[in-house]
């Protein structure tokens, strides 16, 4: 009798989800790379970067001395991934990452833990949505573990980078993007996988100050139909000029509105929470379902664990329209607003100018308010003060 | 006195125009490369390629010997064109393109005349709409009568790309693309323009023969609020996915509709008209109207513009639904529906999938069809079989 291993029942799964979903069988790899065949290039001693203070970083600016890549191919399939030293991609001016967007990447963080260990954050929950959105995006998909452990081995080789201080994190950018030099709207025969690093202070210039939000309900970031859920480039090229408006109108970021009713989706680069005393009189916490609208954020879904876990007040995954926030605050029944997401973790929300006015927003206006109990909380798993499964040390 | 340039009025009306939109005036250069700085450097003769045979064209797979770039810096401005050997570019691999879709594109093509003259197809309306994207993607403007001039130049030193035949041409992808190495979502530091050439047969596999579309509505690709009337890279990735499950169940491209009501949108890479008989007894040529859903196609308005020039049945911007087009399909009112592009020229359609039924439309089963006739019109302008204002030649 042959023996069914996992890959194979994992095979078939896929195979029945794609009948499943399109009516008819879809052929389609689901070999992946392995990390056993990783190929390490050292950065020569002398070409060694300096690192930049640990208190003067910015987000995303300062890139670490190395890289891991991996090519793939519709004939030949993945290739071994290799970690060289941080260098620029060689391009065809064809390659359709350029021309239609086929491009997708994650965000996550390694920590300097107060034991002097480095961690991952639930990198499994980054893995299932990037091959998610892979599948999207009609790029191969991979086997998560196998880029997990190659991500430990690039952070390991630059863990001199990972900040010393406890306001800082090494950020760790996979992207994957089609290269194949042909035009013509269809999935690349070519793609590569490429994981880079920076260390990053806190993503909003202000630091972890409360932020502004500009609600604007003429501009739409997802609808339903679309991909909205998904960590695609195409997401975020539209927002940039209305992210500018924003900033240019003294906001840090745009809260996105859908719908006649003015629902609340997502914050520019977080989810967004609700926290409120609802009409009966219940604390109650907020936050938009998953409706094909918002992106899933790792952060997001902790925050909603940890609350459930707690157990201290009602947890919601539902619509909340900003006729409702108004009327919460009107009745002085609105506690906070808060992002959350990989970034920022969690950012208190101060203001949401919406139709004219700047609503004031009471987040930091009281004791112990619930947006810095789930930083610290966060923090404390992050930082290695406790012990806890989501924190994946890298050794 | 100050002499007040053409250039200063220009200004001027564009930050009218920028406080009129957001009401606050932003500062914005619009300057401009300039055609006259061109620096040319020739492929070597030893390395020029082997042309394919023009019979054998497939869309988008060729390249020509040379590329033309021009880089812009916030700091600087624009550089210098450079036309060069084509060749692979050099993209750190934190470049806005990469993650955050920063990218942007035209469509346009140079066509060997029966004179042997090679004319470009009405230029002047691709770079209104590059610019027009680029200002919606934060990117710097310019002026369009330079990228033409630089165009013509790249266009005349390949000019043996273009091919001898009336079935082919030389497609010209101009593209823009953010590539500031710098991670996070706001408007790049530096970017590139760049324009590659390829010569062209047929856009589809099957010819010039109809095209059967896939209409399904749970699938969407433009919304009010979004960027569908954009050229931009963000509008094409989410569509691969959609267009293989099309071509797997045995069509060519998918039509995309929108709202509760099924009104139709654009069929793929080209826009959409459906030619009847309506209620009245009265033929007319319907389009979808340019509400921002829809790419301001260049074909699209040149047909609009010849239909009402011939004056010979009503011209329609206006919304259509597939219950209209069924309707009008079983009362035997539904004459012809074709698409219309730069890459397809007028496509007839023969068939439309929705809602599980094959709908066959009967576009070629007329004599002396309109679309026939618009390719036609077209083809003699392109190929410069009349004379004609839309034709521009290179030389």
């Amino acid at each position: 009798m042959a023996r069914v291993t996992s890959k194979k029942v994992g095979d078939l799964f896929v195979l029945l989800k794609s009948i499943k979903n399109h009516g008819f069988a879809t052929l389609r790899s689901v070999s992946s790379f392995k990390f056993s065949d990783l190929e390490v290039k050292h950065q020569d001693l002398s070409k060694l970067q300096q690192k930049p203070d640990a208190s003067k970083l910015v987000f995303g600016k300062y890139f670490t001395d190395h890289m891991m890549e991996v090519n793939w191919d519709s004939t030949t399939g993945w290739g071994k991934p290799v970690i060289s030293p941080l260098h620029n991609l060689q391009i065809h001016p064809g390659a359709k990452v350029l021309h239609y967007a086929v491009e997708l990447f994650e965000g996550m963080k390694a920590f300097r833990g107060v034991d002097g260990n480095i961690r991952l954050f639930r990198p499994d929950c980054n893995m299932e949505r990037m091959i998610r959105t892979a599948e999207r995006s009609s790029l191969p998909t991979f086997h998560g573990n196998e880029l997990i452990e190659c991500i430990k081995r690039l952070v390991t080789m630059d863990k001199e980078w990972v900040p010393h201080s406890e306001a800082s994190s090494l950020y760790i950018r996979p992207t994957f993007i089609g290269t194949e030099p042909a035009l013509g709207v269809v999935s690349p025969s070519s793609a590569l996988l490429f994981v880079v690093l920076c260390p990053v202070g806190p993503y909003f210039a202000s630091g972890q100050k409360p932020v502004s939000l500009l609600a604007d309900p003429s501009y739409v970031r997802a609808w339903p139909g679309g991909c909205g859920a998904m960590k695609m480039g195409s997401n975020y090229a539209p927002t940039i000029r209305i992210q500018k408006v924003a900033e240019q109108s003294g906001h840090q970021q745009v809260l996105w509105l859908y719908g006649d009713d003015h629902q609340l989706t997502e914050a520019g680069t977080m989810n967004i929470f609700v926290f409120l005393k609802n009409k009966n009189g219940e604390k109650e916490l907020v936050t938009p379902p998953l409706n094909g609208l918002i992106l899933p954020g790792v952060t997001r879904r902790s925050l909603l664990e940890l609350a459930r876990e707690w157990n201290e007040f009602k947890v919601s995954e539902r619509d909340i329209t900003m006729a409702e926030v108004k009327e919460a605050l009107d009745e002085d029944r609105l506690l906070e607003i808060f992002g959350a997401g990989t970034a920022c973790v969690v950012c208190p929300v101060s203001s949401i100018s919406y139709e004219g006015k700047r609503l004031s927003i009471p987040t930091m206006e009281h004791a112990s308010p619930l947006n810095t109990r789930f930083l610290k909380t966060i923090n404390d798993i992050q930082y290695g003060r406790v012990d806890h499964p989501w924190a994946v040390r890298i050794d």
